[in-house]
């Protein structure tokens, strides 16, 4: 595993506004909250082994069977036991610049890096640019590729159309991986899950170890799936506030954003460092943004942000015309 | 995997006393559930990548450097970890009966037993017989064998010496689990670590996921260590009861208790079946016991059940001297 990813606010002491996570900084945990401090008795108890009951609760939402949803404790473990699961096809391709667990999870299990590779990863949208590919090109993947990883971690972060994991078994070697860690803005947790056909499932399943998901986590799943709670502020508000933000830092001579279609963003700097913007914002401004550049294909100019409320944003984008003045 | 665990209270509605797990289920979790109630704001960040706070304040309490100490989700997820890493030495030796996790772990990753085996891995005090090795026997072990994996997650549950971590590094082949979960009796929040010689914990920390552990399970790991929290009653006193239970026990015919260093002994009742014997207990009084049957090398008729108070014990005691004579 790289280190630096981002939301490292746990190095700073001052962070008073964190566009660093592309998770949402101001979704509404009250009623979660509530909940689970009514909750905790369950510490003291073992998980089920395996998650069946959120798995179920997951797969009725979704319109798919029990057999076709694996609890995870995250989607990051998801990756490493795909990589593990699928070892002897030991070649991978990935589409860069993308989230490096893909990579990290394959080399540690010896795949080799092919364009004709066996096992394929997509993030969908994309982390760190927020571009969304079509369906088009996702089943021309499938075509290509013995077995296809599409991560939908940030569905809940673009209005652009997605495929459907109710449609996902019919592919017959698609693996979609989801996050309620990004859903649900609550990253402490850990708790995600991967939807595919039957077989695949079951594939995963045989070298998963027993409890892998914390009690608290899966109270908190059943919980938000059963009563259809919303966290996240309104999609297409959320949206257009990250286009405005967008705009407005391209407005700034020495900023360059590019394209995306969630609520986050990559961009560069120049001709300053990303590292020196992040540590200037830092330590001057209380705000914390995502130096990109150990992203493989980026450069040490690249930084993301995510747009949060537009005073944050107006916030940022002031700070990053005093830091270009500086 | 295996289906069937201790604690299987999920399973049933109208369990009122539970002797199925190893972990004392009468611990004092009030003040860590204060304080987690205080604390759910860390559900909305990520956790460290690698839990690093939580590895130190942990190497300052055993005398070692933090580079010596892994934090993992659970002693589960370090066995599994530890059969992946050493997969380039395929032959691994068990002392059975013992917990299934260490074979099921090997099988996944392509071991074969042997007696000279390469990975051996010893439960010391032993799940499900509660018997304790001496340090004798353990060298001789790591004398025998390139790697010997000691899972002390019990050490909490006996009065026998044990091997202290502190003593780990220097013997260079040895690494040893410990679970947070039994010593804290909190199975819900997933939570143990690795101590070993500073090479052994950077081979396992390179093939480690990032955000291993939920951040309620760290925080409340944190404040366990800083405030030097104990949660279980008196050991020599859990050590006595345990002692009369058994002997109390031993005493009804059909039943015979085996010898055990720790508050949990393993049993067998004839002619009945074990699975017999606990449908019963659960049906018609509310008491959950463990059908040991599933460890290898027992039989249809082995049960395990763990001491837990005076009253409870008597209970027991009565009820299965009801089911002997029903």
């Amino acid at each position: 595993m790289i280190e630096g990813h981002g939301d490292d606010s746990y190095l700073y002491g001052n962070i008073r506004m964190n566009f660093s996570s592309n998770i949402h900084a101001h979704a509404d945990l009250s009623a979660l909250k509530s909940f689970l401090a009514g909750h905790l008795d369950c510490i003291a108890s073992y998980p089920e082994p395996s998650p069946r009951r959120l798995e179920a609760l997951i797969a009725a939402d979704c319109g798919l069977d029990p057999s076709q949803v694996l609890v995870t404790a995250g989607a990051t473990e998801a990756i490493y036991l795909i990589a593990q699961v699928f070892r002897d096809r030991p070649t991978f391709k990935v589409f860069r610049p993308t989230f490096s667990e893909y990579e990290d999870a394959c080399r540690i299990f010896g795949y080799r890096e092919s364009d004709r590779a066996d096992l394929c990863w997509l993030c969908n949208p994309d982390n760190p640019t927020g571009r969304v590919c079509d369906e088009a090109f996702i089943r021309t993947l499938t075509g290509q590729h013995r077995l296809l990883v599409l991560d939908q971690s940030y569905e809940d972060y673009t209005a652009q159309p997605l495929i459907h994991p109710s449609l996902v078994p019919a592919f017959g070697n698609l693996i979609q991986l989801h996050s309620m860690t990004k859903r649900y803005a609550v990253p402490g947790l850990r708790l995600g899950y991967v939807t595919a056909a039957s077989d695949l499932v079951a594939r995963l399943r045989s070298e998963m170890h027993p409890w892998p998901v914390n009690a608290l986590a899966l109270q908190a799943g059943e919980w938000l799936l059963t009563n259809r709670q919303t966290v996240l502020p309104d999609k297409d508000l959320r949206l257009a506030e990250a286009v405005r933000l967008r705009h407005l830092l391209n407005a700034i001579e020495g900023i360059e954003m590019g394209e995306s279609s969630t609520t986050f963003m990559l961009g560069t700097v120049r001709p300053a460092l990303a590292a020196e913007l992040k540590d200037w914002l830092a330590r001057e401004k209380g705000m914390l943004i995502r130096d990109a550049s150990n992203f493989q294909g980026l450069t040490a100019h690249h930084f993301r942000i995510a747009a949060q409320s537009p005073e944050e944003d107006d916030s940022l984008v002031a700070a990053v015309r005093d830091f270009m003045h500086r």
